[in-house]
């Protein structure tokens, strides 16, 4: 099984500042991702939370049940030490997705606390950067077997 | 309906450092604004929590009930970017309010993740302050309309 | 007395910058504000200068005839020591006020030099953060007696 | 009775990154200190939690109930106001623990935010830590009293 | 056509520090992106260069022949305004790759001058990030006509 | 009309450090600039002043009388918001002029407060840059007409 | 004759924070002045001004008056390049001036702008700091001559 | 002879970002240029490249050749030591023109590494700016014969 | 033998910032050491001294004679790179002490130069950090035999 | 009694950067400060080492002989905590002496560890400034008494 | 072969700022270079240019030819990553030389890129540096082999 | 006579870390450096010690009677202005060997504070560095006679 876990936020996806985020929602994006999966033979677990502790506790049963994850830590990925923690335990590949670039925007986006425990990064792309960071997943995966 | 929504450890207002937050309880505080919104013929939502997480879900339900919010972050208005996106998705008037002047403090509590999304800023009044949001808010709603 | 000081260019005030400043002018936030203390029974001293060394002046002059300040230091809100000097020698309580929410705004307004001798702070309103400044005024000062 | 709180991932203690924290579990470390607090005569809460705000809660829960508090913030050691203003609430002595000598980390690990609510600190000392500062707290509590 | 530019040092890819960079060479980075290309109807133009200012001439020159344009400046990235100006003047979709993560790098890496004019970033895939990245590229093209 | 104001100290230009600002004097400076203006047709208004609060009172009367400024913030340039905001509030264009090149000096001279209002700079060319700021600010008012 | 100005609010001096500057009062410490200065055959001539632009005025003055100058510029220390200039014109011995340590206040306070000017300082005496400063002016003048 | 250096992408001026550049040539620049020099009696090379080592090689060239040099050294303005050295190698009056008034610009065109050995600098007045220095550099060229 | 060495103006705990340090005095500290460490059947060296190069020369004494070294280096934690050095050498576990939580103090003693070279960090137990830190080196000690 | 003390290198006065220090002895300052001591009435302990323990020891001995002391740490007065600590612990008043105005030099001098402990401070006087101090610390300790 | 590799501006060595750089020629450098080489058994290979290019070039030559590399990377020294990449390519021993001590001049001057690269060190003995470093370099190739 | 003077723990060097310093003993060092001396009809004088004031005393020593000093002062280098300021009296040539790269170190080895004072730098050779020193130095006293 695959993760793709979300941070807080994502659920209003395609409904906010469409200028910088886009305007699909993350529905869509799920659903995307779950062929993406399927094509290859994987099934996907695909959440969102706005808690910080929820999101530990996910990427902690990543740890048992996962062969990979890709998290989009939205505003945490700026804050959370926590959460770099929790990933630093996982022995899985883990990519780092943003819809845009980060480092374009405000200075407090510039640093993601949790790229230490990131193997790859796919940013700016908007919606598609999923599937793109999902196929590169699945390969690594496929690599590691 | 209007919100007032109160972070971290607000609920034990009263007991604590009251030479920094003054004597006055979160309680008498709502009821306070319950007056003030009541005689403007407005109701008002007035909660408290310590998890992040819930902050982001009462800011999210504002943005389908509200016509105005009132925040306090409390400790998380030094921390949290995940607190300041959930705003940033609003169109209604957000007012920020401090019990103490927080740039004469301690050099982490200078600055202030969600004032971007803020339209106005009231510090330092104690409990008076809410209500002095208040009035400004219950003003800036009407002159919307 | 009351006394509301204004700093440098704020005699222009609705001329300049209106997204930033609002239209309204400084004479009729005079006269709402004149409004507000003959409510009160309550005379009021409002003043506007360009120069530095006047409102040191001012302010000094306070001391021997106002139970309450309001200032508005516009530019030399940033850049004055000696008016933040000048406010630290009264004992009447002071409230700063900011037309917009200047943390907002370009970095070097983010630091006010003044506000360590504030008792009360309200940025963002436009022109009606001077009335809103002045009620509170009026009420601590009416609290103290 | 005593508290002992553990935030984010130290339930995955013993599991992760051994060449940094040892490979003691959390529950064999809940052991030790049990036996340590009986032999004094004291009852024992240890707790664990990867939520902010469960944690900020019994902190809270602690202000009524704890005689002398430990606390091991991990991730949110490091980035958490909320925590710091919780236990600025509370009277009783508290110790902060760490398992590694944060200071010799990364540098986003240097700083604690909540060593200003802490009367001392312990670091470096993986698992035994705990029973260390467990004696010098029943110490500091039997001497208040 | 699509260009792909590569920067200092690329050239010896494959033979210098494997662990970081990967052991593919660019010659066949080049011939996997071809493959991509051509199954797309793309023709490809892949250079790699060690000096700034013929970087700086082939983008001025995909300005007028390309449709997309991958970029990897290696070391130049961190270091030149130059490249960042000449990409500024294209209209053409830009994504910028880097084999590894260059912010969990030493730190005069962490920045890239040449972000700001990148519509997406990819990077930590090592000699995958180029197929991806063209992939994407593709679809942006593909996307705008 | 057109105004060349001149900030404080520079009364007594030619006395003073000759190796750094030259030892022409500003009366010199004044009879270059009026013959200038004269030859093409425009009236000018030559001033200096010690005074912030003049400076900024000049300012204010430039944006009712001139066509185009000319200023030398001199000390000022490195300290006055209000200088700036007074500026900011002209619609004609404003031409920023230094005798020596401040960058090459001690560090507090390197910031200039006024530039963000200023449409061109000269600098480094002594008396001999009034001139040629002034010739440049005479296009500017030829070519908006 | 000698020059001893003084900066801002010390016209207040006596009534203002006596546990920071003393109880004395500018008029006393002028009497004191005098005394000193009569005694080694020199006339003195202090002044307070609240305004920079009258100080910048006075030290000119002194430029053509003076054979030595005391100077405590108070607030003006730290944000006055204008002054720094103004001294920097003069070449007769300069003492700085401050009646408390002020490295040992807030931190904007331990920058002085005017230093590189002086030729020697003296701070923390309090009132005494005058009359011990213009001994040693008085010092450095007869040795001069 | 005058020379007249350009940096990087100026080969493209008129083309690219019009509302920081303007839209005129360098080509229609050159033009005017050179009939400015010959107004005056001088001839003019005026050149442009994207390579930095080429820019080395011509103001080394001009230490043989020139009388007066003016350079836009574009985006190696701010990333160049060595264009620095070959220019403080030079014992004529070198002019640094820029386009743009760069310290209104991103932060990283704020710094010029080569103003250590400007006489002059003229910036924001777009392609006007050239003939503006080229006057300025012939004044001076003709007060040194 | 066990080694506990103790930097400059240890000599007079108990007469100096009792509020700090507490009043017990050194000498007592050392008693309660020996017994310790009596108990656990090893001799005891303690030693104070003033100056850096003698806490070198016991530090590289320790190398040779103890088992494991406790050491509080007072003023020199925040100063001294050699005694970094010479602790660098030891392959015996050492523990830093100190009597107050430095991170609560001024910033310069928030940064500690030895810690690179200890195992285990007590602070803020004041004399009684001594006992706490000698009980947990004889537990290394005994672990490593 | 009265202690003044002096650090490294000040043996060497008169030998050494005439320039900044001036060129009178050490030795002819100690019999110039014997003399302002016994005409008040006061023996004199006048003191010179290179060694920072040796520094601190003298500290201490003065804590019980010394009624006022006088101290040029020189060198050491930019980067000993320890002797900052000494003098914390005493309970007379202490001046600082520098010769030169530190701030005036290079960065590293500018900042001084013993000026917390310090009542008042001299500097820029060159030897004049020790009879200076040493009048000012008389007049205190006959004031204190 | 040894490969000696000179950066910008180097070619006009002697002629340039002889109080910072001497008066030898590059030329007679090289030639007592290969004096010393010859003496040794080794051919050389000396050479200079202006173009970050071509010595990343020449970088990459030596891996191939080169048993050892000295390299003065001159202005580049300060800017270029690319070429701290290609020497990290290098297995072969790397001397960094510098004619002057870069960490007593402008403050840009103290950081080298390429240190990380090199095996020692050699700076501030001018052209006789050259031959002081390639007597070691020969020392350490010997060692090698 | 030549001075070679070594600061803190360099008495050990051979011990420790040897991956860092080799694996000499500075006696082999100093019995090289004789050899070397004694060929060019040289004494040496070559000592060690921990203590930051004997290494000032012997400085000032070899100010009488050394023609040329070679300096490592290890930990010191990074912490001691006394010892700079003692170097700073010498007028013969001063040399700073390092046995290791120190800006490839930890970040506060980096800086030196002796290097104002120095010559020539020699760091990275391990032992071998200080008969490059010497012979370097030899020449440049041979040079100067």
């Amino acid at each position: 099984m695959l993760f793709i876990l979300n941070g807080p936020n994502l659920n209003l996806l395609g409904l906010r500042q469409p200028e910088i985020y886009g305007s699909e929602t993350l529905f869509s994006i799920q659903q995307n991702c779950e062929k993406v999966a399927k094509a290859s033979g994987y099934t996907l677990d695909f959440r969102q939370t706005n808690h910080e502790g929820v999101l530990v506790d996910w990427v902690q049963e990543a740890r048992e049940k996962a062969k990979g994850l890709i998290i989009n830590g939205a505003g945490l990925t700026h804050t959370s030490v926590s959460l770099l923690d929790a990933l630093l335990m996982l022995s899985i590949p883990i990519i780092e997705v943003h819809l845009s670039l980060i480092t374009n925007r405000e200075p407090f986006r510039h640093h993601s606390f949790i790229t230490p425990a990131s193997k790859g990064l796919v940013a700016g792309f908007g919606a598609s950067g999923y599937t793109l960071a999902l196929r590169a997943l699945i390969e690594m995966v496929n690599n590691q077997e």
